[in-house]
């Protein structure tokens, strides 16, 4: 039994897929007690009995899943895709379009041009779609700015909307994320002012809570990654890295060497990469959105990542180029489908890992007595119907901080 | 100039994106006129000054499509299959779970159970998702009865969906979509009541707009589906085909020989096939959710269609087995993605493609003077974008028969 508690909240009426380890371990017609924003108690309702709330809610059926975490998101940015989107189908070439200003640098181009409010006002209209789908906690990244003041107004713009809207979010420094156009005759000038100039500022303002890099060809090396990944570590700050999408160069085991919180991406990681992320506990993101957009046929280790242990999240990777993904439910579908990651897993994607991957394993994640009381209420008869149902918007209530929203 | 026209209605500030001839076709900073829920006039609306209307709407940008247009779906059933859906993830062969009675007949079981009002709510909690994304016209499929009273309920519940939803909604008998359990040792025992029963007395009472059949090495034989095109033809009744979904039976030849509106799925289809299907006016009704979800390799001919002329259409397939699918922008971006339709293309398949589809070219489909006031308006630059964002519910607003809803 419970024993005697006094909560500000009780919430009761539906079954807990509490995502404990990573697994949906139900607790049939289940109770969540809440204080101080914090899951109180919980267990089955016949429990429950001792509890006293100042609210009850009863939810007369349906499931509770822990909010969902969206671990890997490039939701600030300036303009959008669209149009350079539909040129690629009508056959226009990548060479045509880079030609005329596309790809990444048209995004470069308006995220530079767009004032803070700007960008915090058009990410926020983004987010939306993913709060009406359960999220409670997500990372958005920098790295369309590319130049000093651009790169930390993007970050101050993630820190304003953590302010604005009921989620938690976490700001990563992606500054290595592309070679800024005046860099382009040396890339490791760009390095350096990342090194020497803009993480200390980052550091100094409190400004990011991570530091990502694309370790691939077309954009830095294993040895460029490595100088940024040192100064970050020297300045308190943890890593992660974009490796292994397009190619194998190793960016993986040099991310858990540095003990990454994640490796993202990894449709190229190889067994050594996965036996040294699972060393150092780093956890791997898989992005099954850019996979399906672009086409990918490489498939992610999935099996390896079974074999060693290492926590598989799933993100939306909302981005304008590869993913303008508003959907992390529809990634979901994509992981089972694709990737053939089963309903638990990739659930366990959303809630646990997606925490694990940002350093939250502790408060977040999962439904548990101590952590955040961040959770939501869908009327489905079980877990799977949350990836069965491709698309749509399925309704839910979400309780962010134990507060209706 | 549009001459005095005197109005219901008239909707202005927003581009016009007509799909007249499958094309956008747009007109910038347009004008709809809506007289007793038809189009009465469109165009420039500098060239508007003349219509008086007793109502005025302005959007302040933005575009207006005409309502989508969903050809192809069997959005009436009993139960779901989510349970089966993890259980294939998790491993659990095909034939175990057939061995528990799972697969399409656990559909059928279910949907034999359920009351007229059970599979009329049922549908309409499903159907809320595809109209919150601007669909006005959809059809709906029997099939999941397989006999002769549940097949007549699902056909009922499809007529009274029809009258309780802002939609306009056909109705199709597909009894021949696989055999009953009962008919297992004799298929042509059902084909014969199909035939000389269940026909007969829906067109007696007017429930079914079209009649539709599987035609694949795992349901019925193309001379199995002749005799039912033969008998729905005598009966004044116009076919449809399940067709070329997974090997080659030139069913969709068959079908375009019957003057079929459309033949469905086409993955397997040749160029005989194509070339049938664009002597006869059949329309190639294209299902990329199935595709995605059935891991399918094989590409549906999209280039021959192109040279020959067929009109493509796109479709949702909205059913509890292949394609558990709640929208159809969803279907448009995998067109897009997995097929390479250009986005033009997929905003035909759902709009004069799929009014084609159903016969209903002359009065949906696209923005023309004097066909119904269906339409959409959306917050979005341009129609590419309604393709580009992948998953969400994209804000929009939508107008059937000249009327917000
Ligand atoms: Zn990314
Ligand atoms: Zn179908």
């Amino acid at each position: 039994m419970a024993g005697e508690i006094s909560c500000d909240s009780i919430w009761t009426g539906a079954d807990l897929v509490t995502m404990r380890d990573g697994r949906y371990n139900l607790i049939e017609d289940g109770a969540i007690a809440v204080r101080d924003g914090k899951i109180a108690w919980l267990g089955p309702r016949a429990e429950a009995a001792t509890i006293t709330a100042r609210e009850h809610t009863d939810f007369g059926g349906g499931i509770i899943t822990p909010g969902l975490v969206d671990c890997h998101t490039h939701l600030v940015f300036g303009g959008d895709r669209s149009h350079e989107f539909e040129q690629r189908l009508n056959g226009v070439s990548y060479a045509e379009i880079a030609a005329q200003g596309g790809g990444i640098i048209s995004t470069v181009r308006a995220t530079r041009e767009a004032s803070l409010e700007q960008l915090v006002s058009s990410a926020r209209r983004r987010i939306e779609h993913l709060l009406a789908e359960g999220v409670t906690t997500l990372e958005i990244k920098s790295g369309y700015g590319l130049d000093e003041s651009s790169e930390l107004r993007m970050m101050r713009a993630i820190r304003q909307i953590a302010q604005e809207i009921p989620a938690d979010v976490l700001s990563t420094c992606l500054a290595a994320h592309s070679t800024p156009p005046e860099f382009k005759q040396h890339p490791d000038g760009w390095i350096e002012v990342i090194c020497d100039r803009l993480l200390p500022q980052v550091a100094a303002e409190g400004l990011a809570d991570a530091v990502d890099a694309f370790c691939e060809h077309l954009a830095f090396s294993p040895e460029q990654v490595a100088r940024v990944f040192t100064r970050a570590q020297a300045l308190g700050l943890p890593v992660k890295l974009h490796a292994e999408q397009l190619s194998s160069l190793g960016g993986s085991a040099l991310a858990a060497r540095f003990n990454a919180l994640s490796a993202d991406h990894l449709e190229y990681a190889t067994e050594s990469d996965v036996q040294a992320m699972a060393e150092h506990g780093t956890v791997a993101v898989l992005l099954p959105g850019a996979f399906y957009l672009l086409r990918e046929t490489q498939l992610p280790p999935v099996e390896l990542f079974r074999r060693y242990q290492v926590p598989m999240a799933l993100a939306s990777d909302a981005n304008p180029g590869t993913s303008p993904a508003l959907s992390l439910r529809l990634m979901l579908n994509m992981a089972c489908t694709l990737f053939r990651f089963t309903p638990e897993e990739a659930l366990a994607g959303v809630t646990l890992n997606g925490a694990r991957a940002l350093g939250l394993e502790q408060s977040h994640g999962t439904l548990e007595t101590g952590k955040v009381a961040n959770f939501v209420h869908w009327p489905l008869a079980r877990p799977a119907e949350l990836i069965y149902w491709l698309g749509g918007q399925l309704p839910c209530q979400v309780i962010y901080r134990g507060e209706k929203q």
